[in-house]
């Protein structure tokens, strides 16, 4: 009783705990507080163009990562729920953790404060997704709280120090979440991850998770031109490259799915996942003049390396390093997203003042806006892949190994990718009254009866 | 065959009546008819602030409650149907009562009416929550057309009379709708209400519930915020309060929900609802200087509250007055909106001009700008809660003695929280050469063969 | 298996020619491109204006049609799927089509052009609606290729040669789409299309269905105000042009379900489709003065109309001409979009320099600004819809004749309606450990046992 409750007392105190430092730390905004009148029109022009960029990107981390995840037969509840739960826990802690590294004094919060808070919270997802249906809701807890760290610190070092290009957050936050998830589950591997017929969907699971698919690739070019609200040419340029990336992922993505199945058939894994490839590819180079061809080429790339992975990758890592990949993070996060990272790189050696107009360098490479060194931006965004891949692996490894201490509790093998563990569950109807209305199913009574009659 | 008609003459009468009066009463608003050209700057500026936050608000009312009560197992079509009749029904009577109130001479109508008559619609789904599966349509459709008046009536005194700040509406749409519905519910008492064995919910209903839950959960700073769109710094501080209460009663929830379950799983029931009590309890307060962390309490007791109120209130007032509330609404809408007044009077009551700068008191406290006396709003806001909770539950007992009118056919006890009786539901397949291809279920016909084969 | 991979080749073939035509052919526009700077205000206002009904419009088309097409049990795959897949090829070809119609030199790419390249997918999708379950995806996909060609010269006809008003396309879109699709499935009809018993629902997936049905009722407004985006009174009008009607076709949607069957039970074919009849009808008429109370009447009528045509059309031709339309496409795009070009025959022919302010004309009538005659306008409007139906029902007869070529792989007849076929579906679960964990079902298992004991 007192180990089963441990969450809600893990939760009641953290909860407590961020209201104290809310408390210390954080207040409103000018944009949002008593020194603010109407003639402040900068702030005003800018919220009205980035609210509705927040709600796409809002409407992806709750209902698009969570809807995505409840392809699983009996780990729905869990998919969507712990999702919300993971993500309403760390946009609070993301906004301590980030607002400590940034802000000097009190942390001043925005509504650019709150979608970057989704933003970490999107990064703890993807982890969640290499562990989903594995680690107990105190696990997940535990990795969200270290997570965070890391992430806070790896986007301070992207961002601050290397000042690198990455508007849509391919390394930050997918290559970041990737690695990061991928290396707890290292740590957290199982005799029961293997060939577990819990593992799978089925039909109308699929179906809820297309729910997920969708509002991720409609939302998507939001989510890579968020940054750049407050700059409508720049905005529009993020918008067009995503899309004609994540157009070419989704048609790529339908034409390897059925040639590496044996019967040409699709399968339902890339069409809710590896069609959304060319978002995360187009992340760090949204805002670049990599023409919509470019774009494109880069898009059906990313859906390729995806379906690819998805289906001769993650199989042999699980067989080759027992790695497990419940969703196939590291097929359309990991991979797309250090895709996009290497294209930025060559992006950034191939630039010349020609190739970006004076009045935007500053905006997408304020390095060079100083030093007018391209080369020298070239290896800065190389370096952030180094920086990112570092952080993630060693950081989720050090994570997933502190997550096995005891009294952080594990689920049971039994348990495994299994609602009945953490959720009351309804079981089946006794009630013999109550007939079933729907599918072409027998309900318990009948089956009974008809085994009656048989017996007659 | 007249008496199953009653519905739909009845419909087809009240639509012909509201052409007439749109037809008399109705016109374009200035902002979207012949007098205005583009030179009206201010009504621009406001349409593009408030469009994509109505939108948000119009996916609440229709996708948000109508999927968040398909969590029945029988009676989603109705949820989400009923649902969608009722709220087309109430926009077109909501503007025509609101405006006989507000207007003179002609109605004029934009986009702000229609935002007002969704709110009009939120109430009455409210009170719909609290009888899904009772009421019968044709019920539902007189509760709205009655509980429309008493809504604008209740309205028009606390925002035009006593000047209350409701911003959120907490008062005027969530404590009136639930207390309404929850009037007519214990006027609506049947034998079929204790332990009915159709009104739970299965594994995929609840899945559908989220949706509901989450589109809600996502919008809900819109909704406290809308009303304020066109003055963005106040609009910012109801976004960032609301998100930070909601997320509060999120953690809370899950926190709580586990603590009540003697074997401490979670309740799919107190996921769906109580995570969202944050955001009707800002709802009063959202454009306030409550602070980061006062929004965080306030979220975090609502969430409390509201998973107290599933587990023991509404159980015991079940048992206590016969009081039947199939969606909680009281635990959702009721003791949270009430909360949130409470929180309005004490804030109000402790403001003084330093606390809220000079050009928003106008906006916030319209009495004080001229008066100067905030303990006299705060008695005005006192005054509103006492004046809601009187209409409504006076308002819901009358309506709900009225639906016991025999001309206003009921449902018959069998039919409670099933949608066969309203709806042409599928039966059960019963061609052989149809096989089932989900779920680990059997199909009939092989049921039937299970048993044929067991006989010989 | 060369066979089976067509799909796959073609897909292939067609992104590797859509890239290098993208290559050749498009560039960034000047709003997203390289001689922008933020002096350029009116295409910054643009943008932040049009940005929001974009993203509505992009959901309509891919969350509300995919979603709206799961109704059917076994080929909700193949629904939200090839919705997807569609869409995604559409979007692509539909840039280079009309922007080869409309660019003078290489085709600049804005947010507006990709919303007019997603209006031709809808296009698309209406047909993809007449024959779902019908044609295989490679015939779909050769169906999209030539479908965007007639639609790219019938939209060019009636908005660059006649110049009619049809703001919201119930012409381009809608009655070309619905027609088109028709004339294609007139020229599939098959045995199997008769009386098939997999072409039915199931109750949950009636469920998914309104999904669709609820976003593309609650972002209708935006559909057809998109275009006015940039003058917000004229788009102000659309909407509430559109929530008027849309709302009139629901009730009237509800109260015909009702009548016409005959215990007096809904239909949830109506309440899915009927319901949004108001927003097609609302089409061509959204930004002009017709007044609240017209407003209401055509969708009052669009909403009883799309009932009988469901109850009485459909079924009579069917059996009249061998027509099939599984979503029952005249019903909700072809009838309403008829009536909506009619309506707009007649305001135009009754329009007068007095109704409609001088600053409107240019905007609503180009030519009458130049030519001052209504009648002349009221002539082209109806030029429109003879157009319209001749190059749609010309075009889908001669592409439906195409489809029957034997290299474009038709599905079995055992397999319409059916995701077996071209999906990878998860049969029952055969691990006997596994428990079912929802409905009042039983397990395969249980069953057998069942019989076993029986048996014994």
């Amino acid at each position: 009783m007192l180990a089963e409750s441990r969450l809600s007392i893990f939760l009641l105190a953290i909860q407590i705990i961020f209201i104290i430092l809310y408390g210390v730390f954080v207040d409103y905004d000018v944009a949002a507080g008593p020194k603010t009148n109407e003639s402040n029109h900068e702030d005003v022009k800018e919220f009205e163009a980035l609210y509705p960029m927040f709600q796409d990107v809002h409407v992806m981390i709750f209902a698009g990562f969570g809807f995505l995840m409840t392809f699983l037969k009996r780990y729905s509840y869990g998919a969507v729920g712990f999702n919300l739960l993971i993500a309403a826990f760390v946009i609070q802690w993301a906004i301590l953790m980030r607002g400590s590294l940034h802000a000097t004094g009190q942390i001043h919060v925005t509504v650019d404060t709150i979608m970057n808070a989704d933003f970490a919270a999107g990064a703890v997802l993807i982890s969640f997704g290499a562990v989903l249906g594995v680690l107990s809701p105190f696990q997940l807890l535990v990795m969200a709280l270290l997570e965070v760290v890391v992430y806070a610190l790896n986007e301070w070092v992207l961002a601050d120090i290397l000042e690198i290009n990455d508007i849509g957050g391919s390394l930050i936050i997918h290559t970041f979440g990737a690695y990061f998830g991928l290396a707890v589950s290292l740590m957290q591997w199982r005799k029961g991850l293997k060939d577990n017929p819990k593992e799978g969907s089925v039909y109308h699971s699929d179906i809820f998770a297309m729910i997920g698919t969708l509002f991720l690739w409609l939302f998507w070019p939001s989510f890579n031109g968020a940054l750049a609200a407050s700059t409508p040419s720049i905005a529009q340029r993020c918008i067009a490259n995503t899309i004609y990336s994540i157009v070419g992922s989704t048609i790529a993505s339908f034409a390897l799915s059925s040639i590496v199945n044996k019967e040409n058939k699709l399968d339902m894994v890339h069409i809710q996942n590896s069609t959304l490839a060319g978002g995360v590819a187009a992340g760090a180079v949204a805002n670049l003049y990599i023409s919509p061809m470019g774009a494109l080429m880069i898009g059906t790339a990313a859906g390729i390396l995806s379906v690819v992975g998805y289906k001769y990758i993650t199989p042999a890592l699980a067989r080759a390093i027992k790695l497990h990949d419940t969703c196939g993070v590291h097929n359309l996060h990991g991979m797309p997203g250090i895709l996009s990272a290497f294209v930025a790189v060559v992006v950034a050696r191939l630039s010349t003042t020609s190739t970006i107009p004076e009045h935007e360098i500053e905006n997408i490479y304020p390095r060079v806006a100083v030093d007018g060194d391209f080369q020298h931006q070239a290896n800065m965004q190389m370096a952030g892949v180094a920086v990112t891949l570092g952080t993630s692996i060693v950081g989720g490894i050090l994570t997933g190994l502190m997550l096995r201490a005891p009294i952080i509790t594990a689920t049971e093998e039994e348990y495994l990718f299994d609602d009945k563990k953490y959720w009351i569950v309804e079981e089946e109807d006794k009630d013999e009254t109550v007939k079933p209305l729907r599918d072409n199913m027998i309900p318990l009574t009948a089956a009974a009866n008809g085994a009656q009659i048989a017996e007659e």
